[in-house]
């Protein structure tokens, strides 16, 4: 049996990699868990699972988490010595590090020194830190799986071909719940309306970067780092069905795709067996019951967040973790209803604008970026936009 | 620089390896092609690529060649003995087998017992005698890369891949010209409307194979042996677009595809650079130009070709090379005007209903098989099907 860790057990990726375990009784142990503050369904996850060590957001939580579980050797840890004792804990074969924003970047470089195999769908922690991650996990012999679908696409596509064959990879996107509404009704999106995605069940989070593009973006940014391709071999092509996950081009013209129903126990699944697969993960794609499949290109106008992305890639340095940490604000004063939807590619860019080449060269560096920029971008949101 | 020889150098497969073979200047050299009586054009490639050998169909045609060359050193063979000694020289690296037809047999046999690595695009090797023609490259060490652009794909998206993870490969087909005729209109199809295949440029054996889509089924009988699959791990799909040249669906529900514009080059060169890949083999896929990708099941009314071809491979034996050789008989005969459109399939069926078990152990006695059933298959045609 693989023992595996899950990081963030408790949000979406979490509990759908526990449906895994549970699924395909006998493959995994769950030796470990860390969540934040939902002890009420991290409980449950403890009592059926039961791991060796969890970790929860604070000391006052994990006090609570102790009395409403029964007498036992469980340890409880809390905060991020907690987390990163639930990353690096020896037993553990596989980390699924499962995140939301940069939050996740501390523990997922915990498991990497560790010398875990990483499970990841924490995208924040390769977009901030991507070449840090990256010369981690080569100094360590250590294997990053990803879990967004789209990269495990370009992952399982880049299986058995050599590398220098690649002309370029192609990142699908679903172009989100406002692919087709006017432009001038996206200042009324409604958070509601924008965490309605049309293909996929995800975290909060995500579904926002997904109407906003935003997520492509950070896609970009992670696949640049996660397969080492400069970004003018990364493109992005709308895909609004969500079938194919992503394709790779190589140099002959010959392009290799990943497909399969829009499922994130698909790619949760081939990052836990790898190498293996795990029997009936998803129910087959029916070829035949597929209305279409249809690509347009991705509209700079409606989703200004993408190019923001490239910008941030081309700056360099510290730029991607300033866009990511001005984003995470963003987001949050959207879903808060402080801001409006189209105000927040705005937030990000303004902030953008105010980096002033902040050094990213160690983890403690790239942090103090990240909390520069969420404080540049609350301030920005707090004293209004106009 | 690979040395190449080429099996039907004046045929479709024949001429576009060539002309890869001049835009790759540096890469491949020429040791020796086999033509059948084309010697105008065969002429021409002997001249330009300054072959070792060659071979034609009969002693006549060879002194004609002959003395429409300036005196050389070239050797010049015909029949049997001619094209088996221009599979077999030894200098040869690769040998691309591409004489259509039950002819291409013998040669690919000799090339493989030559041990030469065989870019294969006879299909009829395979779906005669399949079992045997992949025991001898077993035997050999012998490398089989497939040019059909179907089993290309397939080829491609098994790379790297676990061949137990296999659940089914899923063949595409363009559905040829008649995909939207009105059944009825089927009997007065004529040669020309049957050679006019939608997407591809190719012989026409092959296109009129790909309008009663008996070209599948001889390839749902060649990936039988080629990926060691049972049939009932083989599906075929209507795809009209033929941009996705073929699937594999592993067990976990992932599908992997290999996608490019319908071009011959591209599975040809792959198969002439494998394992590596010629750059701008192909122009790139514009998704963004691409309609749409839609996919349809097959008729079994309207083509019921593709049914007899999985009934052969269920009764087994020599029962695939006799519906692979009452099949060369009607195809010509259409093409001849001496039957309909719609009889190919009959003749067929009325001539597999008469095969009574002859053995299929040796290469030898499927010719024999092979051989019998023409007779029988010229007869039905002869004598009228009503």
């Amino acid at each position: 049996m693989k023992k595996i860790a899950i990081l963030g057990s408790t949000g979406s990726i979490g509990v759908n990699t526990l449906r895994l375990v549970e699924r395909f009784e006998g493959r995994f142990l769950v030796s470990a868990l860390a969540a934040g503050g939902n002890i009420q369904l991290l409980k449950e996850q403890i009592l059926r699972f039961k791991p060796r060590k969890v970790s929860v957001v604070d000391e006052d939580t994990a006090r609570r988490l102790r009395e409403a579980l029964p007498p036992s050797e469980l340890e409880i840890g809390y905060g991020i010595e907690g987390v990163r004792a639930v990353a690096a804990l020896p037993e553990t074969e596989l980390v699924v590090s499962a995140i939301v924003g940069t939050a996740g970047l501390i523990p997922t470089i915990a498991a990497i020194e560790a010398g875990k195999a990483v499970a990841l769908a924490n995208k924040e922690a390769l977009v901030a830190a991507g070449p840090l991650v990256m010369a981690a996990a080569r100094q360590k012999g250590v294997q990053i799986i990803p879990i967004d679908s789209e990269h495990s696409a370009i992952f399982q596509a880049l299986q058995g071909h050599r590398r220098e064959d690649i002309r370029r990879i192609i990142l699908t996107a679903s172009g989100g719940p406002f692919l087709n509404w006017p432009p001038e009704r996206l200042e009324e999106v409604t958070p509601r309306e924008a965490l309605d995605h049309p293909n996929w069940q995800m975290g909060e989070k995500i579904s926002i970067d997904s109407a906003t593009l935003m997520n492509k973006g950070l896609e970009v940014i992670e696949a640049r780092w996660l397969f080492d391709l400069l970004p003018d071999k990364i493109e992005v092509v709308i895909h609004p069905q969500s079938i194919i996950h992503s394709m790779v081009e190589y140099i002959d013209g010959s392009v290799v795709a990943q497909l399969s129903v829009p499922d994130m126990q698909g790619p949760i699944a081939y990052a836990l067996a790898y190498p293996e697969r795990l029997e009936a993960a998803l129910p087959p794609v029916d070829f035949c019951e597929l209305k279409e499949l249809t690509f347009l290109p991705t509209d700079e106008q409606r989703f200004p967040s993408l190019n923001l992305a490239y910008r941030a890639l081309e700056v360099g340095e510290a730029m991607p973790a300033v866009l990511n940490a001005a984003n995470e604000i963003a987001v949050e004063a959207f879903l808060e209803g402080k801001i409006k939807f189209t105000d927040i590619p705005g937030v990000i860019e303004r902030t953008m604008n105010m980096y002033q080449g902040q050094a990213a060269g160690s983890i403690e560096e790239i942090l103090e970026v990240d909390h520069w920029a969420r404080k540049k971008a609350e301030k920005l949101i707090e004293h209004g936009l106009g």
